[in-house]
């Protein structure tokens, strides 16, 4: 038997970018149109990123308005912008025309208030304009950003005659429906049906009888990352959005929220890491510099006043140099010991599903899990440095030091994200280059500290 | 108007749990039962990570077979794996039975070999156990181990009456139908026909009339991020599964997608911030110790490497003390640029949306980005310490220093998770303590050596 591969997603080459740009350069129409019919719209939106801006124009420019309006949501915000600028207000708004309404507003909010206001002038389907009106105001981050307005729903008195006939009604604007929400005459949501409960009803049932009235919702305030934890919780494709009232405003379909899972993810390894800007590695050199240069300079601000610190104890340094030689074992242990706190702490904090535990039941773990570590590896290190023939003095300092380290850092790795989080800063940035630095420096001081007063002592 | 609030998610408290341990001493059936049938299944499994492994058990065992067997796929592995040790192989072969088949693989394969070959001979769903046996040999990471065999599939050749019939006919194995999988007489995947437009159609038509044949689907070896990556580029919730010759063999819906992605992330984060094992801020104080250990040890026996290499130069240091103070800028600043240029990396080669970049062209940038990066802030770093009243020779080294760091750190940070990326290993270990503490080290021999040479020469 012949291997099928019709329906294998498409696989960018360089060859075929090299194919396309040279059809461009030839503007061979034809070619390009029939290419780019080929192919799926997130399949275009790839071959965009890859790209110049003109390049980019001149290829969108040969699509249909629909297709062209599906890339638009596809895009990353940077290169839609890009893109954009291009398009009359009267163009853009035949797309944001089509959209869904949460892609609508993501794109209209990106624009200059001149352009917003006359995209929403120019929109053609006045229900259009008052959805994106009505969701302009929500900040993007929490469920009233993330829905969408449109769906399918149907008064409870209804029937389910009456409900396919307002699905074949709403066929065109709604372009995914996996279930009907059930309201009651003041907006009220009751519940839904499935898509597969109305295919299987007898035509004249009453929804009253058939609907599912056991359902989740979010309200509009709810965070992203709650409104995800919670589809993901219940294995939701949709959830409906309602206001304090309980009336259905609009549902967030899951494709959106895996983006922001996605994206969430991508923010907290990047502040982890010590990069401030979202970037990616197609980025430009100055960008790329820009976006870890902040990081870098707090590093080593943090390190000039280590440098300061530890120069108090220069004569303890001169008579002993090898206290130099575990400046790096003290430092990078606060460090290493800190950012496992910490990562753990903000998963923890992120992760709602259980029952958060007291904050002195917190720091009662934290400090017996510390204080093993400390005592198992601040033990070997005794031994090895023991064996290889440094003084006991020495073996005495550097272990003492860590025990003490590893305490002082898990403490502080705990108890950041804590903080942060009852801030606006993002937690994860606790895990970042910051709290390594800080943690670098507790160690330095207290190895010194140790030092100076064990020195004379044996 | 009245603040409804019935449809907003359960909200687990302590003193829910207090209430639920008491009824569990006092042996009151009643009152838990009626508490757990206003749950969902999600929340029931929520409260059980909250009580010992006896009240899960007791509370398990008053529920329908049904809701236990939801629970039994909600629960996370370790869990569910002290959850079924309390019961015999016919009562797990009760709940595999009305398990979707992904799900009840999951559970059997965690099994020992003896109790997994009992369960499936003890099924009473002879297609269930056909299922289970089919999907067992798959890799769990992999789209084949993602998978489900329950869909709805129609041959092309039948009609939409038919159509219905089927969904009918299959409506209590298959919970979640977005669409029915049309075939041809060789069982070959030609394309879908959503609920929607079913519902849509005249009764009569026939199937191959209103089919969509643009659909993507995966085969059973493709990993579970490419699967994540196509269903998030289409915005599918559910992708058929085919084989080579193209045959459809299941699907993978979206709410294990999401799973698999937010398990990735946080695998990753923990590799990054050097956690051994999968923990979570509940587990035991020993295993939190053990999966931190690792790591801390593996820091620790780099520095101390560090500590031989750096004792070479105690008579340089004995000399000039000051050389100690700037040990910490050196290794912090290594880690710091390491850190950021890896953990771009990893992002980078995760996204496989865009068309990658060659070896060399990742490399020139690199060194583009660090050689800049490195002579703004080691500049700083010059201008501060003159200011300071440091000799000019130390600022020279240390500045020369921080610049030679910078580079070979970046360098580092990049060549090393993409020589992982082509191993088995995690390429976000990479960003973890390893490289960072490899980093210092670079940083430590480096300065010495730069100040070895220098400290004569002017």
């Amino acid at each position: 038997m012949e291997v099928s591969n019709q329906h294998l997603p498409f696989e960018l080459t360089k060859e075929y970018i090299e194919k396309i740009q040279s059809a461009i350069l030839e503007e061979n129409h034809d070619l390009i149109k029939a290419e780019m019919e080929e192919l799926y719209s997130a399949d275009i939106t790839s071959i965009l990123y890859e790209l110049s801006g003109e390049e980019a124009h001149y290829v969108v420019s040969l699509l249909d308005t629909k297709v062209t309006a599906e890339i638009l949501s596809d895009l990353d915000s940077d290169e839609r912008k890009k893109l954009l600028k291009n398009f009359s207000s009267a163009e853009i708004a035949e797309y944001i025309n089509i959209l869904d309404s949460d892609d609508a507003v993501d794109i209209i909010n990106e624009q200059p208030v001149k352009i917003r206001e006359e995209v929403i002038a120019l929109l053609k389907d006045r229900e259009q304009a008052r959805f994106i009106i009505d969701l302009m105001h929500y900040d993007e981050d929490c469920a009233g950003g993330l829905m969408q307005k449109e769906l399918v729903k149907i008064n409870v008195k209804q029937t389910v005659t009456e409900c396919v006939e307002e699905i074949r009604r709403q066929a065109e604007d709604v372009e995914k429906v996996y279930s009907v929400y059930v309201v009651d005459d003041d907006g009220i949501l009751l519940g839904t049906v499935s898509l597969k409960k109305i295919i299987l009803a007898k035509r004249g049932s009453k929804i009253s009888d058939v609907y599912e009235p056991d359902i989740v919702s979010v309200q509009t305030y709810m965070k992203g990352e709650e409104v995800a934890d919670i589809m993901q919780k219940y294995d939701l494709e949709a959830i409906p959005v309602v206001n304090i009232q309980g009336r259905l405003l609009g549902r967030i379909t899951i494709d959106d929220v895996v983006d922001f899972i996605k994206e969430q993810a991508i923010v907290d390894v990047q502040a982890m890491t010590g990069i401030s800007e979202d970037v990616e590695e197609d980025d430009s050199v100055w960008k790329l510099v820009r976006s870890r240069l902040p990081w870098l300079l707090i590093g080593m601000g943090g390190s000039l006043l280590g440098a300061e610190f530890i120069q108090f104890f220069d004569k303890d340094i001169a008579l002993y140099p090898i206290l130099a030689a575990f400046i790096p074992i003290v430092g990078s242990t606060g460090g290493n010991a800190g950012i496992q706190s910490s990562s753990l702490m903000v998963q923890s904090l992120a992760d709602k599903s259980g029952l958060s535990i007291s904050f002195s039941e917190r720091l009662v773990k934290t400090f017996k899990v510390a204080l093993m570590n400390g005592i198992l590896s601040s033990g070997l290190v005794f031994l090895i440095n023991l064996l290889v023939g440094n003084e006991l003095k020495i073996c005495t300092i550097v272990s003492l030091s860590l025990v003490s380290v590893i305490l002082l850092a898990s403490f502080m790795g705990t108890v950041t994200p804590i903080f942060l989080s009852k801030t606006k800063i993002n937690p994860a940035v606790a895990s970042g280059p910051f709290i390594t630095t800080a943690n670098d420096l507790v160690g330095y001081g207290v190895y010194f500290y140790i030092a100076h007063i064990l020195k004379n002592m044996f």
